[in-house]
């Protein structure tokens, strides 16, 4: 932190998609934190609160053009941009001495062949990738803090890897008969102008969609394996919620051995018993409203004995959890902040 | 058919109900049935229309207090009532010469002690069980032509037997691996006025509800058994879902032995070919709002590679294919009225 | 009608949208009508249950590319286009013996000026214009029988002229006080991509628009002015609102001298007793969910004694008795067909 | 305020409704206060977070049944009880020194015979009621500080007065031609367990109710004729709007004299340029989703020159600015805090 200032400095860039705009939201409410620009390709010179009527009144600023000029003040940049953009980006800003918190996808795979498969693209950054840090902090918190890239996880990924993991890494569970169901609201997809989710398209409906090769799949799975030290695979299936927000996923797995409740019960009380954003539920169902508009996961289980399947129930809000405020919480990891400084509302 | 009318009378118990009212507003449109009379316990004196507005100018009918003299030119009787009611009253229709429809789950079941154990109520017409036809005309139809006693499907799972039917009698898949997640409108949970139906809580939110005990795991499973001569089991979890009307299923299944696309592909043409119900997607997602409204159960599949898993996916509206329309569908196939009667608009 | 055929043959244009699908969908099961083409710019060679999947198995038509020589069997040709189309298309339509019924606003001005100031555009068929009939029923029957131009009305103007015309024509209310508020699903926006239309914008919210400048102005004012032989003029307040469909208009009028409920009451009963599509609901207040998806109009008013206003409430569809029933509902009176043809499911 | 404590002690009475829960949730972050108890007469016992799952690790108080001892550490009282309570319990309250903010309507009117007429009952604490003071900052701020019995404003005149009034003061409009069309989201009927609030009746549609006999008419009638010396009349109309939260209303008013922009503007920036919570738009149309969540009033208005009439649209939180928000914003003002303290997030 730098003299007379309240903390540090904050640059977004992708600041007018939904997930960008939560972020500076969040940061304008965050004691020891300045925003020195917010950055938007399509809509630079209009106003934030053209596009967010809601940050009215809480902020004057306008969106601008990027350019690397203009962060020149700022300690951490915030990335919110599609997938394929922070890969030619953070380069340059690594170098001059920034730290990067890039919520897209291009740094959360370590084998690019993957992310060539899942993306799409080739990979343009590959010496970055093995250094870029996870930053799911309910897993990997002692990692975040130094990094300088920080890669933060998916919102169905979060979703997912929360409850997996204790349960795969304690082998309580079998590795190869995970089933996800999740279900996300329409902001998931971004600040979208298709037809596919139009008011009149999404309401009232509800479709699966991208079945098999949602390029999460590999997130989920090479976090998992990785954390479990097994190789884990997943059978995924995303929905689209006539919600705004949230993802509410719905996960079946087969218990190794016999069930135990209390072997459950424990490592669940262990990994997550002093997390400041978990809220564990046992065996009562959480429900999306719970966690709208809050940093919270909340999750919990039901053993089905009738059928021998365990299953698990997580709900978060997709674009904070899922997005801005766990990128927020690694922020706050990462500079020596209170973890929930500007998170609990 | 009696002389100088249109065809069959019929008379509706519990139209009060979304289930109940939907089945009058079919029949106020089929070419062969006169509504003698409409019976609702909390609304008797109100009209119709009071409680359904959209049924102003179709009809002038009042709910009425049930009785037995009030039926008796009805040809045909449906029971739209909770559970527990139709086993009382079922008894003396059959003895004055009605065929009942009853679209409760009081006779679903044959084994009455399931009955017992997912209703929590002993059954009190046990020998009209075992006679009692489940009307799921796509695996059921020559049977349902003779029935007097129709029990008409649950709405989940009329949504989960119609994809799986074909696969498990044709030995293509698993029989004890099969996770069904299952989403429903709120008019699924009938016309209550608890809380929980609020829209205050509902809109916006998700959850997962009733996992292993729901009373249509039992349907479901003894359906399929009998239909497929195997031992079914599944893992069955409802959800209820921000949307009026519908229900979605993805269901994640296991194939026997290697995948081959043309088994499913043939199995389920020669299965539904020609059902004027069905719309079969092939490997296209089906979307709940492209049945809202109809009869039609729109149902597909993706077979994920990766994790070995065939993921089926089906679409129905919970009040017509799952209840009212299935219903009547069903009374066209007893009275040898073209199946379609009153169903496509 | 032609040697053969169950009764005319129709084609629509602009069948890709909603009011152009839902003509479709209205005249598949007309029993009068068998539709020849349906064109669509954009969406040329898919097929009609791309886009409308609750339109699958119902008809397998594509849409087209338009051109002339293929409505060539077509007694009757629908126009659902975007302002400043028809009055290219119709000149030529007209020539080759066609009868039309254009849903959009071109031809529903008398005064051309208007149309420039309102819609932004000269227009260029200003010859037809005078012999357009404005396919209003309920005030407008007699003349709409022999239109060849059938001019079908906008759904604002449907929901305030219905309630308003009568009270104007017996001069029960001053004519220069009328405040109309309405709102509007979704749908009645067209079938947008802007993010104005997104699920994520309108879910959960409400905003007037386009105050003082809306094209439906000058439409209730000339026709409200020709009905009653007054000049009239109104404030007209659209609203967006988080429905997919439907036109809710509450509007406040002041009567003229005393008030006199008995007066209401029968002019309303001699303009509307025997309108199949209107229900007249006295002083009960109408809600929207009563009219949605069919093509009555639901009014009633209330006078409020302590400010002196009389209070009209009126509901419709906006894609039916606010667009394409309308529409139907006009094919019906100028082909001799019952009124109600296709109309009442 | 006493020793040791971060400022004031304060319990809620009525905790359990949408209004009371709001309340508690927003003194839960307020860094002044300190909450003794929360109180529910149908919920003693449960945890809050039972009831309102997103409150869940912010506290794990329980509700308990109110009695006066319950409270004798809290030095302000919020009582969010239905209409005919708090005239009960305020006088014990104030007589034990205690410091009362009611949000229900019993003190807002100091005619006891309109509250007979609207209230439906006969008023028990009539001595208090001149004492009480009407708690809208925007218009009352010096008499707010020293209030012992704050009535906090309705929802609906929150959203009617603060537009109307420095109009009204100034005589810029007519007073007895102002008519109100007012939208609100469901919690603002309370956690009601009805039917006409249940997801599937309320969802896609709308409905005025109360037309011409809604207790805010005589609130906001009396406020605006205290505030402007002069004899205000409404018409008011609400309407029940398929979303969670919100008021939105739409008011026609009539220019006094010709119409004058300058003095329109200069009035709204001398009544409200320094307001912490009023977001004035001038001609730009305010939309509901800009202040959910927030205690900001957004609103603005056009000029219809075309009719003459004036058209101002204002939108709030019901909740929030109408009701918990405004509530904290008054105890704000009463305790000397900063008066944006626990409101801005």
């Amino acid at each position: 932190m730098k003299n007379g200032k309240k903390g540090i400095t904050a640059s977004i860039l992708g600041a007018s998609g939904y997930s960008g705009a939560m972020a500076f939201r969040i940061l304008l409410r965050h004691p020891h934190v300045d925003v020195e620009n917010v950055f938007a390709s399509s809509g630079a010179g209009q106003h934030v609160h053209d596009l967010f009527p809601a940050l009215r009144g809480l902020t004057n600023k306008c969106y601008e053009d990027y350019s690397e000029e203009k962060v020149e003040n700022s300690d951490i940049i915030f990335l919110a941009l599609p997938a394929e953009h922070a890969m030619d980006i953070v380069p340059g800003l690594l170098k001059s001495g920034k730290r990067v918190i890039d919520l897209s996808g291009d740094f959360r795979l370590k084998d690019v062949d993957l992310y060539s498969q899942y993306y799409g693209a080739t990979h343009r950054a590959i010496d970055l990738v093995a250094d870029a840090c996870y930053g799911l902090p309910e897993i990997n918190r002692s990692s975040i803090a130094s990094a300088d890239l920080l890669s933060n996880p998916g919102c169905y990924p979060t979703s997912a890897i929360i409850p997996l993991a204790p349960l795969l890494k304690n082998g309580l569970i079998e590795t190869d008969d995970i089933c996800i169901s999740s279900l996300s609201g329409v902001t998931g997809a971004g600040r979208k102008t298709t037809i596919d989710y139009s008011f009149a398209e999404v309401d009232g409906s509800v479709k699966a969609y991208r079945v098999g090769d949602h390029q999460h799949i590999p997130e989920i799975e090479s976090i998992l394996s990785d954390y479990s030290q097994k190789s884990v695979k997943v059978s995924f299936v995303p929905h689209l919620l006539p919600t705004v927000s949230g993802i509410y996923s719905t996960i079946f797995v087969r218990p190794k051995g016999e069930f135990r409740r209390e072997a459950i019960e424990e490592v669940y009380r262990l990994a997550y018993g002093e997390e400041p954003f978990v809220r564990y539920h046992g065996t009562e169902i959480p429900q999306l409203k719970g966690v709208l508009g809050s940093n919270f996961i909340d999750f919990g289980w039901k053993y089905d004995a009738h059928s021998g399947k365990l299953i698990l129930f997580s709900a978060i809000d997709n674009l904070i959890k899922g997005a801005a405020g766990q990128a927020v919480q690694n922020m706050n990891i990462m500079c020596g902040f209170q973890e929930k400084e500007g998170l609990i509302v």
